[in-house]
């Protein structure tokens, strides 16, 4: 049996089954945005990492080498923000080819740096090594989050509202941008969702400010598309789920790049990825209280469905008022 | 000007300059075995991250997956021994070609769990990634330290005596062989070093040892050669050294697979690197009680020189008593 059989995901349960905490300090291991420990009273530990690797993730012949620095932060911060907690420190490895120039070197590190000091995170080690093949980055970020307030993916209940932090498409929009269009040929709202496939933010802010409200019942980020997002929210809190196409936020520009492209800006949102926004659930008497928190602190929440019961599946239902089943459909690794 | 032009060193160099902390609570940032942080009061935390690359790091042709899973654990752990800390928790990232078996896989996590086990480290996240080309693993590790254990690269003084855990090269010996000799036509001796290279062991329980004795002011783990640890330590600490290179304790095995190949077994333990015992500098009145602990605990302790002034350089001393200076002549990322 081939990885690229089972995929990412069945790979990741493969494993999973194998390591065993030894431990009583692991609160959560493998499957979730990031792991949990005990570590002093009135504090868990948070730890997660990422790697990004040449041709996979990102193309060098579009994407600035600032930006990929500040991607493999940016993802990991995402990470910490979706537990509700703040991140601490980083250890940042690369696998470099030796006949890159030292200026190279230094403008994939100010993105780095750029994006550690956006979220307040220190870089305080890492590895240089040589590759055979291509730049990969791996940041492994730790963070620290209060028990009373740590969100996992579990924790929803039939009845919870689902709401996003922000619009979403726009990374995948920007992808399609960089692909198709020459530089001197792109209008401003192509510049628009460029910048948010290069340069996403991680919502650290709102994942604080969600944590700290006492409504919040269980929350991802959104790194591989809504629709991969809330299926892992509702297989880890067994409950199903119904999303309003129609009600999923999308910006002017992402509307006006998909038709260009001839694709639903939906799909984007629901299949694209990388857009890290926060996706959450709020118990009812909460939706008012958060979504004004979240409008102050300068976010444009949005409810974009309903937590169901288990038996009810997780289902799409569009503009018609037709329901189909929500297929896990963001980029999944090893697949063809 | 290119990578290889400066080195692994002279990279690290530049890209620390620019990487300043944000954070009160950085105790050491890059430049020791791993990074300390202030977290909890009387618990300093480690962080340490490696990255382990096929073809530069292992050959697949000789080296089984499981001692690749194997040694990314412990090269982690042997950065904590060096601080004199005790290790936690893992996050392993893995780059895999997605024409992989399964069972490729799994027996590369076999090693990571089976290393993991030994020194009761959990393995609670990580990152699985498809890879354009072989295979590419890191780890990230933390661990803890109490204030008054830790042990950094920079307290040598003048008079230290320099000693090591364990005898060197058996690493580079093992390399050889599998390098150069099929495994039906291998001596019992020459299959002692190739178990010494797949997997070597962290020196966990000497590093406690020696954190917890009083008497030691600076210590490294050998994973790039005696030579440039010793020098490490001397230009952290701001002193000389003397060296004697027939003080340098070297297995049976290892002369013997060295007097086959032809070379010197010293440049083996001084410039082969990844025998991952603990170099360390310790003050003459603290020597005997030190050795005794550490041979209780069934190490094989050697004093193999002694800390020096600054101006007196860092010199080896062979049988002959003529000096020569040390050289950086482990392994050098990017360096041809």
């Amino acid at each position: 049996m081939r990885i690229r059989d089972i995929g990412e995901f069945g790979l990741i349960d493969t494993l999973a089954g194998k390591i065993l905490p030894h431990s009583g300090r692991v609160v959560r291991g493998i499957g979730d945005d990031t792991a949990v420990v005990q570590e002093e009273p009135g504090r868990l530990l948070l730890l997660t990492t990422d790697m990004l690797v040449e041709d996979i993730h990102f193309d060098l012949r579009y994407c600035p080498l600032k930006a990929v620095g500040w991607k493999a932060v940016a993802v990991n911060v995402s990470d910490i923000a979706a537990m509700g907690g703040v991140p601490g420190f980083a250890v940042v490895s690369v696998s470099i080819p030796p006949e890159w120039e030292v200026r190279q070197v230094e403008e994939l590190y100010s993105g780095l740096i750029a994006c550690s000091g956006e979220y307040e995170v220190d870089i305080v080690g890492g590895d240089t090594v040589s590759s055979m093949r291509g730049l990969t980055i791996n940041v492994a970020l730790t963070g620290y989050v209060e028990p009373d307030r740590v969100v996992y993916r579990s924790g929803a209940s039939p009845g919870d509202i689902i709401m996003v932090t922000g619009p979403l498409g726009s990374s995948a929009a920007g992808l399609f941008v960089l692909n198709n269009y020459l530089p001197d040929n792109r209008t401003g709202l192509q510049d628009q969702v460029i910048s948010a496939h290069l340069y996403p933010r991680a919502r650290l802010r709102e994942g604080r400010i969600l944590s700290g409200s006492g409504y919040i019942s269980s929350m991802n980020d959104i790194s591989d598309g809504l629709a991969s997002e809330i299926l892992e929210i509702c297989r880890a809190s067994s409950t199903g789920c119904t999303i309003y196409e129609t009600a999923i936020p999308i910006t002017e520009a992402v509307s006006a790049v998909a038709a260009e492209a001839g694709v639903s800006p939906s799909a984007w949102a629901l299949y694209g990825g990388e857009d890290f926004e926060l996706v959450f659930t709020v118990k009812p008497d909460g939706l008012g209280r958060v979504t004004s928190a979240l409008k102050e602190a300068g976010a444009f929440p949005r409810e974009v469905g309903r937590i169901t019961a288990p038996g009810q599946g997780c289902l799409l239902t569009d503009a018609g008022g037709r329901s189909r089943e929500i297929k896990p459909g963001g980029y999944n690794h090893f697949r063809e």
